[in-house]
Formats: structure tokens, sequence, C-alpha cells
């Protein structure tokens, strides 16, 4: 199948409206999409922000119209009074576009545990509400208003055609960095599609798509209590076919990837390919604990191709393998190096596989192939090095 | 049972001998029991290095009279080359005192996937060989051979009475440092004893200390290729009993303890106690997970009480619990503070708990009580804050 990456986000599809706006650490982003088709997937962690009980009970019958989302304060642990903000949220949107509130998905991200600045998000939410369009500067305008910690908006749109040939569109936003683990945390992406489809097969291919995606992405191991993955669909195109699942996933990825560069305090992203695993299982332990390894990803922030932190790292993943059969290699844009061949350590000092390795450690963007030999399965993770600003930004965060 | 803490580290038991040389990156260390009981627990890493495969197999019939330990080469991915190297480690040992080589165990810590400096290591065993003594001052050597990116060397040792009234003592070294994860990763630690014990009973005695101390650190949650505890027996006390099991798990939880102190790049510790969970697994879970959070880590080192870290990563955990029962309390030495009730924030803006959740999350050494309000069971992690010198310290690492 072939996919035309093209700009719009979540706009690209058509009669979806978008807007956002900021003012000083809070930003408001809405997404108009009436008596659309929807699913959702959320966080798995226990304690869970209001919001995302809020939401999960409006996207419960298949269908919304509308989702609003703030950041700079999470709306989480903030007990009954949270639940009324994020109620409040809701009937702000409602009363201003004149719908149901139950059709108004909200979603929050930023600091936990602090009261939501209700007052300030509602007129936001009014700014934000007088300034929809399907425009490109409107997706873009929502992908700015949901960042926290993101250095740059993310959006990614696609044309594709469907088996019967109807040409059909996927657009997304998202907000990522920080505190995201496998199982996707604080994460939150919204995505419109024209394809057309019932909730539950939404749902069942969101899931598939999240899972090869935004669970396969570790910045620090830490898994939010809001992240949301919407996905809405105005049925104007043709029926739901694999050509659709395969474009979503691929869309999960690319937000996933962009999630990596722009991990707090990343200076480099890496990609892990994990291949010939005994199982699928066993192939996304090993992807997920090399990318997720504090060993590996300081290694990477000091470009040392240090393929005994990325086999010590599988080694404690729980995939099975022989140590002595595992191959690893290195790759950047323009170079592809072989560092360990089935168990032996072809990059050690002097020689050219070395040197190469060194200056491949050195691109911005690195993929690290770890074959198991134990079977066909393969998984790839997405992740990005541990810097000083890492620490930083985390160090002084609610500061 | 009362407790005494006493000087001489592993000589603090009658008729261990000890020594340790260093020259430079590399060190060596030697405890010399002679045909003692012995018993260890090995590193659960699928890649294990060569001195873990040979020392399993030395201390397969319960027995040996000597551990050889080096530090600045892991013996570690370095294929049949590395066994010949690490039996060489125990011929020298069994040549110099003329035992058998059998009898040897062989224990490694350092960069993994390098040749080991062989010549080196022979020189530095035949050099700690002549320096054996029954002192404080031999233990000590050894303590500071053993060390790689520690920066202080790591001895107890305790004098208590068995329940027949005879006297017994445990005394032990231990290296730490990076890549310490549950299940003790990157961590040497060697225990002797007066107190008469079979291998088995040992073994099992050894487990239970293990898991409630080494394999409750976390520095980073890397787990390496090379972990060993070993224990050994000059069986010259009594018969073991209760006593001793709670005075080896006393033991094992002050060398945990040190670790965390001197985790790499770590300017504070802390100590997290989760009380009253649903089970002993779930407490444990909870445990590890905060003190494993990057997001906490940050958060201690930059003085921030952020519960909200600490509850989420309780919530992504895996343990049972109601977050609306959730109460977080902050102690340093001197102050203790209830930053979260039943949960009920108590810490905001303005208050008090707040100040003086400030001022504990300064001190050197934190402790922090969850509790889950879900059960009666309760475990401890131990962790340290991650800083600056973390990134720099294993960016720089192979360099």
């Amino acid at each position: 199948m072939e996919l035309r990456f093209i700009r719009g986000g979540v706009c690209a599809v058509d009669g979806v409206l978008a807007a956002g706006c900021r003012e000083g650490k809070y930003g408001v982003g809405l997404i108009i999409n009436r008596g659309s088709t929807a699913a959702a997937v959320f966080t798995s962690n226990r304690v869970r922000a209001e919001p995302v009980k809020l939401t999960e009970r409006v996207i419960a019958d298949g269908s919304i119209s509308a989702i609003v989302a703030n950041s700079g304060n999470a709306n989480c642990f903030t007990g009954r009074e949270g639940m009324d903000d994020a109620r409040r949220m809701a009937r702000k949107v409602a009363e201003s576009l004149s719908m149901d509130e139950s059709e108004v998905a909200v979603a929050s991200t930023g600091v936990i545990g602090r009261r939501m600045p209700i007052d300030k998000i509602e007129f936001l939410i009014q700014s934000a509400a007088a300034q929809l369009e399907n425009s490109e500067a409107a997706s873009g305008a929502l992908a700015e208003a949901i960042m926290t910690t993101d250095t740059f908006p993310k959006e990614v749109a696609v044309e594709f055609e469907l088996e019967t040939g109807e040409k059909a569109r996927i657009g997304a936003v998202a907000k990522g960095s920080g505190m995201i683990a496998p199982n996707m945390a604080t994460m939150l992406s919204f995505i419109t599609t024209d394809v057309d489809a019932s909730s539950s097969e939404l749902t069942e291919a969101l899931r598939v798509a999240v899972d090869e995606s935004f669970n396969m992405l570790i910045v620090d191991g830490d898994e939010s209590t809001n992240d949301m993955v919407i996905i809405s669909s105005t049925r104007t195109s043709g029926r739901i076919d694999s050509n659709f699942r395969e474009a979503l996933v691929a869309v999960c990825r690319e937000l996933a990837r962009m999630m990596a560069r722009d991990g707090e305090g990343a200076t480099k992203s890496f990609q892990v390919d994990v291949v010939n695993a005994g199982t699928h299982e066993d192939a996304k332990m090993a992807a997920r604990a090399i990318a997720g390894s504090s060993l590996v990803k300081t290694a990477i922030f000091g470009a040392d191709p240090n393929w005994g932190r990325i086999v010590a790292a599988a080694g404690y993943s729980g995939a099975e393998f022989d140590p002595e059969e595992i191959s690893v290699t290195l790759e950047s844009d323009s170079e592809s190096v072989v560092i360990v061949d089935h168990g032996d350590i072809l990059a050690f000092e002097g020689t050219e596989e070395l040197e190469t390795a060194e200056r491949v450690m050195t691109s911005k963007e690195i993929r690290i192939i770890v074959d198991l030999a134990a079977g066909d399965e393969s998984a790839t993770a997405y992740g990005c090095d541990l810097t000083y600003d890492y620490v930083r930004i985390n160090a002084e965060y609610t500061t």
C-alpha cells in the first residue's frame, strides 16, 4: 500500500474543526467532529486523572462531538473538585458550541495534584471556540496548545487508498515528552479519519496500533496517570479494511518517533529492532528493555558503542536467547556496522568496526538491530538518550 | 535480639584471611577460608560473565577455600578465552596458596566485553597472596581493591548471640554503585560467619536475606551480568537459628543502604517503606517502582516533595490499592510529615506541611512511607537520586 504523508494534522480530514489557544503555561486545544464514531485507549495506571475517568464514560457509547484538552495542569489526584473541574470544561465547550456535554471528551496534561485554574481554562476554551477552522493553521495551533515540555508540535497526516480504491485519510496530533513509558505515559494523541467503521472496529484497530507504537516508546520508564489516545471518524469515505489498519499503525509509529526525538532533554533518538526472536512477546520485552536501559541511554548520549550494555539489557529482559548466538548491528542514515556476530565481538579496540560504530553513535538518529537467532518474530521500540537536561528539567519541574 | 556492629569486615570472623592490591584501574581482593561451608546467589541475567559460570560449578559441592575477585574488567562476553582467564585466576590462587583450584571461587567487575589483562591480574593475585592477614586492615584493603565507581569501601560486621547463648559473628564486604537493579545487578558481596550450618541451610538463609536487601536496591534499573553474593562459614560457633537469619538480613540491608548512598553520581539516598499492602508481593512491587522511578529520583535530587510522582509510581507498579485511601509520609532524621492522608493532599501551596516536606527533602537521607491501606504486608526498597553526575559517569564510562 502506498502511503502519502500530507499536511494538515487532524484537519486533513474534511469536516473536522480545530483550534488552540495558549496563555503562559496553560493551553487549550479543541477538536470538533460532530456526531463522529469514536474509540479510545487510556492509561493503565491505577491512579487515573479525573478527565480520564470522565472521558471513559463519555466515549462508552462509541460517539463524541468534541475533544477539549488543556496543558499546564493534569487535573490528577484532585478529588471531587477535580471531577467538577473536568465537567466544567466539557460544559463550557457544550455551551459555546451548542452540543450536549455528554458528547465532549476531556483530556489534561501537566502538573499532578494541583487544582485546575478553572477560570483561566474556561476563558481559553471560549477563545478557542471562537477560532475553530478546518485548516492546517488550526491543527497547528491545537498541536501547540497541548504542549508541556515538548519542544516542537507533533502532527502527522496521511492519504492512502482503501482496497476498494477509495481515497481515505488519517490525521493526528500528539503531545509527548517526559514520563513516557511502555503503556503510553503522559502522552495525548487525537486521531481523525474519514474511514467508515463502528466504534468497536475502531477500538480494535487502535489497540493494535497503540501496542506497536506508543506502547513501545520509552522516555523515562514512568507511566502517567493521564494518557489517552482518541480516534474519531466522520465516516465519509469507504469501509475499514487492512489498508486502514496498516496506515493507522504507520501514523502512530511516526508520532512515537517524534516523541522519542522530543524526549525530555534528549539530544538523540534511537530505534531498537529486535529480530528473529522466539516469540513476539520476547521480541517486545527485549526491545523495550534495551530502549529503556539507563546505561544504554547514557551510552548513546556519550556516543559510546557499548554493545555490552545492549546485550546485558537483552539478558535481563526475560526474552529467551543464547548469548553465544546473538548479533548486534548499529546503523545511522548513511552507515551500518555489525559489532557482535553470533556472539563474537567484532568491534574491539583498533578495528575498523569500532571506528565505524563510533561514527554511527554520533548521529542524531540511531538504529540498533539485535538478532536473537531464536525464531522469526520481531518488534521495534523507540527511545532517546538520557542527558544532563533530562535531570535538570525533572529536578526543577514544579519549582 | 541484640546486634552489635563491630569492626573488621570479613576478618571479624576468626580464621578468615583477607588481602587486597590495586594498580591503576585494576584491583584484586582475596579471601581465604579453607574448607569452609559455602553458598551463593548469582545474577539472574541470561548473559552471565565467565567467572559467574565458573564459580557456580566451584560452589556446587557446598564448599570453598578461597575467593578471588578483580575489579576493572568484568570478564563478560569474552567467550572461551574469558573462561580460560577465569580459570587462570583460580589456578594462580591455588598455586600461590597450595590448594585445589576447584576450591577457588572467582568474581569480576568492571567493563564488559574486553579481554582480561590477565598478566596484570595474575601479578596482583600473587602480591595479594603475600599479604594475607586476619585483620581489620586486610579486610579494608580487600574492600578497596574490589571498588569500581564506588566512592567508599563497604564493610559491615556484627556480633550477636545465638538462641543457645553462644556468641556468633557475621562479617561482610561489598562493592556496588552503578547498574544495580532489583535482582542485584553489578554488585559483589562476600560474607563470612562462624555459625555452623550446611550449605543448603546457608543457601536458604542467604536467598531470604538477598531478597529483602540487595534485590530491593535500585540505582539505575539495569541488572548486571556479574553479580554474586557468597557466604562461607568456618563452623566454629553454634548451630544456625533464627537469630542468625535475622542478623544476616540486617547485615545485607546495611550493605544495601551503603550501596544506595554510593549509587553512581548520587547526592542523596532514600528508603521507601510500603506498609499495609494486600500482599507481600504488592508491597515489594510498589516499593521498587517508587525507588526506581526516574521522576521520583530526579525530584529527590531537586529536593521537590513531589508526592504526585510517588503516587503515580505506586499506580503503575501493579500493586492493588485504592488511590483514595493512600497515605504518604516523608521523614528525615529529625522531622516527619504526612503529605497525603487517605487520598487527601495536605501539602499544597502555603501549608505548613509543604514547608516541612520541602525541608525534609533537602536532607541527605530520606524515608518515604507509603500506606496502601489494603492489608498488613510491608516491604522496603532502597534508592538514590538521579543526578547530572550519574549521566556524566555513564556517558563517559568506557572512554
